[in-house]
């Protein structure tokens, strides 16, 4: 037995939280299983005070730790490097309190986006950040500051952070913020953890900030005959000032794609793009804003405008949505981006990608949230072999995040940088943004132990 | 002439922007001018490049630097120390860009916030931060992250900082985010920056969120016969889900002072304690809220609703609600403090206050932003000498303040730390974060130039 596992199993009687020796592949690795890393054990803490110890053993030995939640993450942020520890948080996912006084909610890291999201509902309350995967866990949306469908009224998960309890890289315990809805008491170590991908600390505690439910909620499928126009559209909704929850673009040919994985139909079909909003609050409220978006996108070159009534339709046209990466991904390997651009640059960019699209011979299917600048990519990799699939790939990311940065976009609106889209975040990153990141990545973690090689740490 | 005099009029051809010599006073101490503090030169630079030179010379002889907007704070923030450079950005203050695609404006941090206000008010857009000084530059603001009234809705500055252009203490410039409305790639830089107090980097460029202007607005003044009673209504209030701008309490015996202060008379008199509200939006939201809010705090023991629909009468309310910390000041020298507690502990601190106000003898005036759990409390000085004054002063910050904390609150919601609170934020911070902020510094600021002897800076 190495001394490694000696001292883990030391720290954690329980034998089945630390494994050793052959490890499941889907720890090595995140949701797409592509890029495969290494670690000699795979520990599942029960506490705080286990995660310490693991970090104090860990930096005296100088050992790699990897963090991960529920592992969806699309970027290859949990592929672990050497002979180090994967920390996987998935049991540390109790809810600790629903205050409804402080309107928060202190969690558990390994506490699941969806389970949460219900059970705060149930008690009338509502945590707006809403990413595509509703199976990420809360620690894993904290470390990529997960955005979604409804950052548009609500913003991204940052804003509803509102306090940390962290494990240095030392295996000290902190705790940052807390249920303060300001807060400007010295430097506000909880922001630069926010997004950091685990490269800073490890989160244990969340104390979340909740809002009141909305009463109702009102889709809306807005019609357009080309892609351009509907995007163009967004720029009069959004200073129409009606409100939005969410504000997504789709295509008609990526709505096929959805509509033949689910084997479900769109209820509007007879459009080339598609605006899908939501509206929420009260009746009064959304009746008044739909109205008015009505009014808005009806003089700005809509088709039609068409009110999801009905639960089950809106669901269904939401569920094909959500889908659009796991469509893709069930025909061919994909490559998934999220480069955001400027909102008003949206337009240009997309048109861009089908310029490449046809230049390249790569296909490459773009959707997402055209409220906030938000573009989905999948980059279809078709009958390509390896090699061929790696150059044209490459090639591609390269002219695509070139043009982002171009536009005044950057790599990533919410998946992260992770290990895949290093070269690129790197290549348009300027080096003195780099030089300080990786400082402030000193500052925490002197050994660099904490997932090492990840992102902006060279 | 001095070598750096001699240095600084070789960045700066224009003479009376470098003044060495006789300072005046108020450029060496904050809005109060009790604290006041030395420097060799005082400098107005016009442009980055400027004040990138003048980093560079300041990092190459370790010279301390203190950077100064408009100068309206109040504990200490603009206090230089040694013989260094006092950088005032009052003079760069244009407005560089509204950019209506993308709801952004970009200004240089000398921009005042009334005027910056106005402007885009004038274009139909709207800056949500709304701090009691107006006369506050904009990277004031973001230096110490500043809230106001209107935070219940929308948040602080921090929520409204979108991207910065940073000169480093070495003199490298930097930009850091920029007009996306989501990012995750790599460390956010620009959000430890915020709220830091000049300690990190020198703002010398802010790109602002704008949102469109709300229709209208609608204040509502609420009468209750105990502040007790009001403080409890509010958590009902913001769990009515009626979405109100801002909700702030006042005592009566408070409400007199600014009466007298401003000679204007508030329209309803007949209790012990208010909430003050406003409500935004479009006239069917406000109506459907402000019904909504009469309801609530009609079955929750207010006394009286009074809508403020005239415009004027609703203006001198908030006159006199905006004018309490200068008439107490009018009265008598007086320190200004904002602790922050949890917004359902506001009850409990000020009775606590009222307690401590019996037993210690000082007059004690509390009021402010009971939405968000911001406490503004003003301890008089009265008739004491300077001694009594300082041991009695004190005495009481450090029983409030340790109270706050006890509470699970901090030390500032909007002021910072400056020099001021310094010994009382050291006392209840926990040492680890004290370390980890003081890392973070040495990351950006290696020699410790920019702003010695600050808030967490050791």
């Amino acid at each position: 037995m190495s001394e490694l596992t000696k001292h883990l199993e030391s720290i954690i009687k329980d034998k089945d939280r630390v494994i050793t020796g052959r490890i499941e592949r889907k720890y090595l690795s995140d949701n797409l299983e592509r890029k495969v890393g290494t670690a000699e054990a795979l520990v599942f803490p029960a506490s705080t005070e286990e995660v310490s110890k693991i970090m104090k053993y860990a930096y005296e030995n100088e050992i790699p730790v990897t963090p991960r939640g529920a592992g969806t993450n699309l970027v290859g942020s949990t592929v672990p490097q050497g002979n180090g520890i994967v920390l996987d948080f998935s049991g540390m996912n109790r809810v600790l309190e629903i205050d409804e006084e402080t309107f928060t909610a202190t969690v558990e890291p390994g506490v699941i986006l969806e389970d949460f999201q219900s059970l705060v509902e149930s008690r009338g309350l509502f945590y707006p950040p809403d990413p595509g995967e509703k199976k990420a866990s809360i620690g894993g949306n904290i470390s990529t500051n997960a955005g979604g469908m409804r950052a548009v009224k609500y913003g991204v998960t940052r804003d509803y952070v509102m306090g940390l309890e962290l494990v240095l890289s030392d295996g000290t315990v902190i705790t940052v913020g807390g249920k303060n809805r300001k807060d400007t008491s010295g430097l506000d170590l909880k922001e630069i953890v926010i997004g950091s991908e685990g490269t800073l600390a490890l989160i244990t505690k969340c104390v979340l900030k909740l809002i009141p439910k909305p009463e109702e909620a009102l889709s809306v499928l807005v019609s357009f005959d080309s892609l351009k126009e509907g995007i163009e559209c967004v720029r009069k909704v959004i200073k129409a000032n009606v409100n939005p929850t969410a504000i997504e673009f789709i295509e008609k040919k990526i709505v096929q794609l959805g509509e033949e994985y689910l084997g479900l139909k769109f209820p509007e079909r007879d459009a080339a793009a598609f605006l899908l909003l939501t509206f929420d609050g009260n009746r009064v409220e959304i009746e008044n804003n739909v109205a008015q978006l009505e009014k808005t996108v009806l003089e700005n070159g809509a088709g039609k405008v068409l009110r999801l009534e009905d639960q089950k339709e809106a669901e269904k046209v939401w569920k094909i949505r959500g889908v659009l990466v796991k469509a893709v991904e069930a025909v061919s390997e994909q490559e998934p981006l999220d480069m955001v651009v400027p909102i008003n640059r949206i337009d240009t960019y997309v048109n861009f990608v089908h310029e490449l699209e046809k230049e390249s011979g790569l296909r490459m299917i773009s959707f997402g949230h055209a409220g906030d600048g938000n573009v989905h990519l999948c980059v279809v990799r078709g009958g390509r072999d390896d090699e061929t699939w790696e150059r044209d790939l490459d090639h591609a990311l390269e002219i695509l995040y070139k043009k982002a940065y171009e536009l005044g976009g950057v790599t990533s609106g919410e998946h992260g940088i992770g290990t895949s889209k290093r070269k690129y975040f790197f290549r348009e990153t300027d080096s003195a943004n780099i030089v300080l990141m990786n400082q402030i990545k000193k500052a925490f973690d002197t050994k660099k132990i904490l997932n090492p090689g990840i992102s902006y740490v060279q």
